[in-house]
């Protein structure tokens, strides 16, 4: 993010606590100024951007209020938002918080795979609350525009139900049907695996932290969306044990023409 | 097929039960001569590649006595090989059979999708058995080099047990992911769908007859790797519900390093 922001606001401030990192960032353009002490930062910042694992936004939000004295607009891009918004609840009146979640990503991680072009025609998804000023929802905006992707404002919790459908539990499948090939214990699998094969489990390659945090911090969502897949499949197995050709015909074309439909 | 091969044989025959397929055929230099009575395309030919879905493909082969007088050669690429060999096995001796599985495929079918650089550098199953002649075997191995693909020769059995694993079972789980998103009853799902349902899904776009066949002609080896798939997840659900986290990491981590070592 801070890479596509070249140019495009006062100063790009950034933190790591490696400072190898900051260095790296710094020698690539994609920073114009780093620290590996949060607070030092903290004092130059207008708008704090969170692009960290869940489970660090969810670590660092109470830590905020210690670290800063005046005034501070806070956005986080975790990808499930509910545990995260609750967690901004709670912060001081000081601080203005919105929720965000760019609907983009790769599986791979680091500022080696950092991609300027990322962010372009998604949809990034504010989820504005009671506590959100009017000028955090505006720069919200604003940031949205700059890296170019498409504004979506919604509920926190109905995002959450909506991703687990089509973003955390196709991991899981993916998750499990690499699983499956290992378990068929017959090296000769990952030879024949070809296009079909590596679409469906490009998303067991993610990087593991950052998803174990997302099904974590998005639990129940997840495990609804996940027995209803279960459902399905249970079904699909069962009209092909029984012969029932009209049956998963009717099944398999239904998902055809939904799917079809998508991505023109 | 026929188009990656002109130049590279002595004629390309087709036969279609449909005269506009045909002329289309031949506008587009595809095939060099048209047929829509396959006895007479018969009488010229001296390879038979059969490359119809598997339903046809099991149709015609015990047809093929009656439609010939002199010897054939014949090579079919469907997707599953023990039931389509087993049908050739009762194929009289004028007739030389050998299966074939090119491991490439689109989720689009028709001649308007067709694509000279499908075979390209894809890996392509040769299934010889008693009744193959060696000229046959030699003669599909020309044919498989003539395309650009790999030669890979394997045991029926072997192959359909290992294109479950990594072709079918990932259709299903397609097929189910999006009959998820159908019933998670909100709209904002197809909004939300990013580059992750995109890939997890592009499997359940296939053509349903085709797939079907191959379901249905493969159906002990699918419904055997399906089990283990509906396994892993039922125990990635019960660790997620559980929250046994450093079990569900070691999980996901396995599933990751194998699938991140797979396609470099």
């Amino acid at each position: 993010m801070a890479m596509v922001l070249r140019g495009k606001c006062a100063a790009r401030l950034g933190y790591s606590a490696r400072s190898e990192t900051i260095e790296k960032a710094l020698a690539r353009n994609i920073i114009d100024r780093g620290w590996t002490d949060l607070g030092e930062m903290l004092k130059e910042t207008d708008l704090l951007v969170l692009a960290s694992p869940i489970s660090a936004i969810l670590d660092l939000i109470p830590r905020l209020p210690a670290l800063i004295s005046g005034p501070l607009q806070l956005i986080d891009l975790g990808s499930s938002k509910s545990q995260i918004v609750a967690a901004m609840k709670c912060l001081p009146e000081s601080i203005s918080p919105i929720g965000g979640h760019p609907m983009c990503g790769k599986e791979t991680s680091g500022l080696d795979a950092a991609d300027e072009q990322l962010y372009r025609d998604r949809i990034f998804v504010l989820t504005p609350f009671d506590r959100t000023l009017p000028e955090t929802l505006s720069l919200a905006k604003e940031l949205v525009a700059a890296v170019g992707s498409r504004l979506l404002i919604l509920d926190p919790d109905r995002h959450d139900r909506a991703v687990a459908v089509i973003s955390h539990v196709p991991y899981l499948t993916s998750v499990a049907l690499v699983d499956a090939a290992l378990h068929a214990d017959d090296d000769l699998v990952w030879q024949l695996a070809a296009s079909g094969f590596r679409d469906s489990t490009r998303l067991a390659a993610s990087n593991v932290k950052m998803m174990q945090d997302i099904l974590t911090s998005n639990r129940p969502a997840v495990l609804e969306a996940l027995a209803r897949a279960q459902d399905s499949l249970a079904q699909l197995a069962e009209l092909l044990e029984q012969g029932n050709d009209a049956e998963l015909t009717a099944r398999l074309e239904t998902s055809r023409r939904q799917r079809a439909g998508l991505y023109q």
